[in-house]
């Protein structure tokens, strides 16, 4: 057992209240993630990056992963603001803490604190844990007494804490009790089975503040939805040490989402709970997290989703015209998202005088082109297209609109896709197409690791010679959707496709597409629609490069 | 102007405490929602089914779609339980109300109930509405006289209330007051920006009660996360009236969601606000409307997810063999939903027996084999599988464990798939495969409206002849989804399909089969992984017809 260095100990941090980050372990919970220690990594950083406190990032000796996440954290990670947490049980019955493999574990994984889950309910400690409810309470003190001893920090997380202590109050408080007499620094009460509400949250918090004097923590699952106002309903009630995960992420409907929560904190208590200027990376750094988990971000979680400020309502639309403050909560710049006005057949004239103008367009002269915008969108929409995520797709249309002629570099004639499965078990991707471009005519053959890529591919090789600037792009994100719910093989496709120039055509475009819908600068999308994901995926990807060349700075010629 | 019969007012339904759905009106503002009059028939029918008081229709005279659903609404539905409220304006400043054709277009629209919108933040009356705060309380008492004398019942949502009282409470008094007086039965205080918290909330609802005396309801956004918690809040402080949307659905990050607040008056209050053994339809209702929407059922959604009740850590396993109720708030039946067992690589040997058990497979004599299947998990998910969503996949790979020998009806010699953009505008997609079954060598060609159908096509025109159990079946659900992450079309690719029988052999297989993920009896769901899109489908598609041979009662043949 070396020394245990604490990396953030000399930080001035306040240390009065604790933002408790779990998604490392509770989070990991949730059906769809599975993370390698490598995501493991990239996720503590981001956390870090953020400033959350303290992040609790497994079980160590509960499985490989935990305990290789530990070793690595040590040597690769520099915490700036966050100490890292290892995640355990108490003793087990009838076996000393110091002899206890387990418990070895918590301490070999060189972690400067430690959480231990401690059984509150009485129930749970005859059937689950089956030992006798008086060695539950000399496992909790015990093996809080060893981790101190080794000098260690200690939080005991109060497993199933409410329901216990509507069953058999007098002996969730001894848990309580056992806990902090002997050493842990916060007692977190854990709404496990997240069938609370908020209003019984602060009741019980407060009685048990008051009749223990622990310093308290709260864990609140999200199974009735009020897992964010449970959180802060104890915070009302004198809890100091917020147990949270990234984006929501926990068993069954999730955990108590850091975001909103700190959100919050910070905007709406006035209460400095992350370093300086972090909450104005809260939506680049949800974002992140999600695409390391590889979940799609929520477009509709509170603050960080692309739709969080997104208004598309004709009547608010006019109202936003006059003052944006009068329809947002919060300035979305605070937490690093923007306000965005949809495109879409809601949207009346005034939506799309808007939205012209974040893409650099002036409508408000002409009453009868953003008529008739209205009128290709909501035709284009009944088709299955969508805008709201495609800007890049809009900009082409209204283009097309204002300029009265389709923006086109290059003609197509017809294509091919090939997908052989051969008896050797070999597999073929091949596309062949035949394109116009300033007049001359090209055929190009592809292969790919797929349909699409091929046709990507022979779409390139016969455009480079003749648009040098293709080379730089690149498909860095691609979504299939079925859009007509369920029939099967046979409904209309739709295919989003995200670009990028890597940023080298960053300055010929207006900024405010860059930002739009919460992509990276240097990108932009495109949609496709057809009876089948090739068909759509050729679509998308025209306008891909359509708009890549238009971005790139080129005049399209008039055909 | 015709009399309005109230379809609802013979009902028992108490009237004392209302839930309002504004899925159809504020509901359809979300980003990515574009309802039909069709669709606003079909899930107007759905809210009824499950029992709401109030349904509130659109906008008549707005736009056509709503004027024309209020016509048809009343036409082609007999509402068993709800009464259909029409939203619109105030009067207009300087107008009498009985000259507003605004307003008479909500008489009109023949509901019985009216709901007004009304400006109760004095900057939104000036700024946005540019009429004077006297005026504006004018347009109120005017509006609201006007619609009782024609007999309508009327409720009014004070917009902006909660930013507005903070700015200036008496003037927003003085608006609740002024449509409580001229006989609005409800004034709903409406969270318009979202801002708010469930302490706010309550204090306000809890002020504004005691100063008026009025019936008060709430509106919630979700901006904060804390929706459910605010409606939930105002009960608490004395609202008898709570609106809400289905799923959530609603403008920027949504409205508060119908269904956990239900839930909570139902199964944690204590309060019958819907008919008996509405709530056990809840699972099914939430997801009809999501498809309504064409949106996918939220995953994670409180008590109706897929997820809601679904466990994959090693330590609730255990833990539930021995009682289920340990780890789960309400017994997941009273909503319609069913708990799960998660068949992932956090599984241990305790989550695979009892996934086995639902399957109708005993594990619990062999570890060897559970350790063997959860190795097999391990190993394919990490290639990209996943068999939490594909229950039958999960089962032929079980029970290739279980038997020592893998499941094939057919074996496939090779593939091929065309899709073709001719230059007249033509496409073609035709798909040949190569089969080996009973023996016989199988050549066979399909078209379809895409690869994927048209291979589809060609694996039944080659096997129906040998397996006429195929032509029973169909694929009703196709869902692709790249797996990993921002590599565009170079990413591994995963399908999962739903493939139905239309109950046919509903017998063959035990129960908790169909019922598990929330899917529909005779379906089930398979899992396919590969460099492409096509090639994942093949997979799919064959371990969707080797299941439904199965699930037929065929055995297949020894190799």
């Amino acid at each position: 057992m070396t020394a245990v260095p604490d990396p953030a100990s000399s930080l001035p941090a306040a240390d009065d209240f604790h933002v408790f980050d779990t998604t490392l372990r509770d989070g990991a919970q949730r059906e769809g993630i599975n993370l390698t220690v490598a995501d493991k990594l990239a996720i503590a950083r981001h956390l870090d990056d953020f400033g959350v406190g303290y992040i609790e990032g497994g079980w160590p000796g509960a499985n490989p992963r935990d305990t290789e996440f530990f070793e690595r954290a040590r040597d690769e990670i520099t915490f700036r603001h966050a100490r890292l947490v290892a995640f355990g049980a108490t003793r087990k019955a009838g076996v000393a803490a110091a002899d206890d493999p387990q418990v070895a574990a918590l301490l070999a994984s060189g972690a400067p604190v430690i959480t231990l889950v401690a059984k509150a309910h009485d129930r749970h400690v005859e059937l689950a844990l089956r030992t006798t409810l008086e060695e539950n309470l000399a496992m909790v003190r015990d093996t809080v007494a060893h981790l101190r001893a080794q000098g260690r920090r200690v939080f005991v997380d109060c497993e199933h804490f409410f329901d216990g202590y509507r069953a058999n109050p007098g002996y969730a408080l001894d848990v309580v009790r056992a806990a902090h007499q002997a050493g842990a620094e916060v007692v977190v009460l854990c709404d496990t089975n997240g069938g609370m509400l908020p209003a019984q949250v602060g009741t019980v918090v407060a009685a048990v503040l008051a009749a223990t004097g622990a310093r308290l923590g709260i864990h609140a699952q999200d199974d009735t939805g009020c897992a964010v106002a449970n959180t802060l309903a104890a915070v009302d009630a004198g809890a100091t040490h917020v147990q949270c995960t990234a984006n929501g992420y926990g068993e069954r409907v999730g955990n108590a989402n850091l975001f909103p929560v700190v959100a919050a904190l910070e905007l709406k208590y006035g209460r400095e709970v992350l370093p300086a200027g972090a909450l104005a990376e809260m939506t680049r750094i949800s974002h992140a997290i999600a695409e390391v988990v590889n979940l799609t971000p929520s477009t509709h979680q509170p603050y960080v989703g692309v739709s969080a400020f997104a208004h598309k309502a004709g009547l608010h639309a006019s109202a936003i015209k006059v003052d944006p403050d009068l329809y947002q909560h919060i300035d979305p710049e605070r937490v690093g998202n923007t306000m965005r006005m949809l495109v879409s057949d809601m949207a009346g004239r005034a939506s799309i005088e808007l939205k012209g103008k974040e893409l650099g367009y002036d409508l408000t002269g002409d009453r009868d082109l953003a008529g008739r915008v209205v009128e290709r969108v909501k035709e284009r929409e009944l088709a299955g297209y969508t805008y709201e995520a495609a800007d890049a797709s809009f900009e082409l249309l209204l283009r097309d609109e204002v300029t009265g002629a389709a923006t086109r570099f290059f003609r197509v004639e017809s294509w091919r896709t090939i997908v052989e499965q051969r008896p050797d078990g070999v597999q073929v991707n091949e596309a062949t197409v035949k394109l116009w471009a300033k007049g001359e005519r090209i055929i190009a053959t592809g292969e790919g690791n797929g349909p699409v890529d091929a046709l990507d591919r022979a779409l390139r090789v016969g455009l480079e010679r003749i648009y040098p600037q293709l080379a730089r792009m690149e498909l860095v994100d691609y979504k299939v959707r079925i859009v007509e719910g369920r029939h099967g093989t046979r409904s209309t496709t739709r295919v989003l496709v995200s670009t990028s120039d890597g940023g080298e055509y960053a300055g010929a475009r207006s900024a405010s597409v860059e930002g739009g819908g919460g992509r990276r600068a240097g990108e932009w999308s495109t949609v496709g629609v057809g009876g089948n994901v090739i068909a759509a995926s050729w679509q998308a990807l025209d306008d891909a490069y359509t708009y890549g060349l238009l971005r790139a700075g080129l005049e399209p010629p008039r055909d």
